[in-house]
C-alpha cells in the first residue's frame, strides 16, 4: 500500500517533468538542475556560470531553498530573470514546482536555465525535473569517500564538479581516488575542478556548459 | 489521502521511538541523535567523544549511511561497540532501523549511545529515533547562512557544533552573526566550537555530553 502510493506520486511527477521538457523544448531552453549537500557552493557556482556567460547567453536561474530569498537576492543583482521557490519543509524540489516557477519566466528570452535544487545528496536524485543535464557539486572539504556513501546522485550526474579546491592545502581529499571512484559507478560523467574564490576551473566549466546546450 | 498516509508513517515511528526511548531508559543508557549534512564531520566528532570520554563513560555507536560500512569500520579501530545501519536509499535513519541496531548492541555494557545520522540538513529532523538530545553540526566551509535556508534542525536542536573552525582563516563565516541567528528561533540550543583537527573545543564538547547524561 505504502509503495503503491509512492509509485504514484513519482509517476505524477514524470509526468509533470516531462511537460516541462516539451515546453523547454519548443522554446529552444536547456536546462541544468544543479545539486549537492548544503553549502557546497551551488550559488557560488551559479553566479560564476553566469559571470562568464552573460555575454554569449540569456541566463536565467531557479533557485530551490526550504525557506528564505536569500539565494535569489544575490542571483538577481547579476540582473538574471530568478525565481525563488520555497518548498516548505520539502528536501527537494519536484517538476510541479518548476512548472509553477515557468511560468513566471520569460522563456523566449532564455537560453539557458540554471535551477539549484535544495541542498541535499539524497532526494534531488529521485525527482525528475524536465532538465537536459544534470550536475553534481561535491565541495573538498566535505571529502573524497561522498562517492560511495551516495552513490545515486554520483551514479546519475551527467557532470561533477570538484569545488572550493583552494581548500585543498587544508583539507583532505584525494582527487585520483575520487576518480576512480566516480570512474566505478559512472564512467561517462564529466569531472571538472573549480574554485569560486580563486576563479581557477571557471573557464573549463563554462565551456562545458557550452558544450551542453541545445543548438 | 497522501496526507493520511505520511501522518500514518509518521505516527508509526514515533511509536517505535517511544518503545525505543523505553528500552533505553530501564538501561540507563543516554543516547545522542548526530545530524548534519554530508561531510560536516560527524564521524569526526564521534571519534573524538570516544577518545575524550571512553576512559570514564561506557560508549556504543550506531553508524547510519545511505550505502557503505566506512565510518563503522573507523569507530570500530577504538575499540567500541558499534552497529552499522545502511539505509538502502533512505535520507534519513527511523526508529524501526534503530530498534533492530538496538538488538546488536550490549546496552548492559553500554552508558552513552552515538547514533549518527545520514548526512542530510532536512529529512532527519522529522523522525524521532529515541534520543535524549539532538546534536546538530554545521561544518565552516557550509556557510553562517544555512539557519535561514534549514531552520528545522536548527530549531531543534539541544546543541550546535560548528565544526571545522581551523578554516575559519580560508572561509567565510560569522560566527557573532551566526550565534544571533540561532538565538532568533532556539534560544536553548548550546552553541559550541570545534576543530577535529587541532582538538580545539574538544574538552568543552566533551563535558557538556558529560553534562547530558542521566544520572
Amino acid at each position: 500500500m505504502e509503495i503503491k502510493v509512492l509509485k504514484d506520486i513519482l509517476s505524477a511527477n514524470d509526468q509533470i517533468a516531462e511537460r516541462n521538457r516539451a515546453l523547454l523544448d519548443s522554446k529552444k531552453v536547456t536546462v541544468l538542475n544543479v545539486m549537492s549537500s548544503p553549502g557546497s557552493g551551488k550559488t557560488s557556482l551559479i553566479l560564476e556560470t553566469i559571470r562568464a556567460l552573460k555575454k554569449k547567453v540569456r541566463i536565467g536561474v531557479i533557485e530551490g531553498d526550504i525557506a528564505s530569498t536569500i539565494d535569489a537576492q544575490k542571483v538577481g543583482r547579476e540582473k538574471v530573470p530568478v525565481v525563488q521557490i520555497n518548498t516548505g519543509g520539502e528536501c527537494h524540489l519536484d517538476a510541479g514546482q518548476v512548472s509553477r516557477a515557468l511560468d513566471s519566466l520569460p522563456l523566449d528570452k532564455i537560453d539557458l536555465l540554471l535551477i539549484e535544487n535544495v541542498g541535499n545528496l539524497v532526494c534531488p536524485g529521485e525527482f525528475k525535473l524536465g532538465e537536459d543535464k544534470k550536475v553534481l557539486i561535491l565541495s573538498v572539504p566535505e571529502g573524497d569517500d561522498k562517492v560511495y556513501k551516495y552513490p545515486l546522485l554520483f551514479s546519475m550526474a551527467d557532470a561533477i564538479v570538484i569545488s572550493k579546491i583552494d581548500l585543498l592545502p587544508y583539507a583532505k581529499f584525494d582527487i585520483p581516488g575520487f576518480h576512480k571512484a566516480v570512474r566505478g559507478m559512472n564512467p561517462k560523467a564529466r569531472i571538472l575542478q573549480v574554485s569560486c574564490t580563486t576563479h581557477e576551473g571557471v573557464d573549463e566549466w563554462a565551456e562545458w556548459v557550452r558544450s551542453s546546450m541545445r543548438q
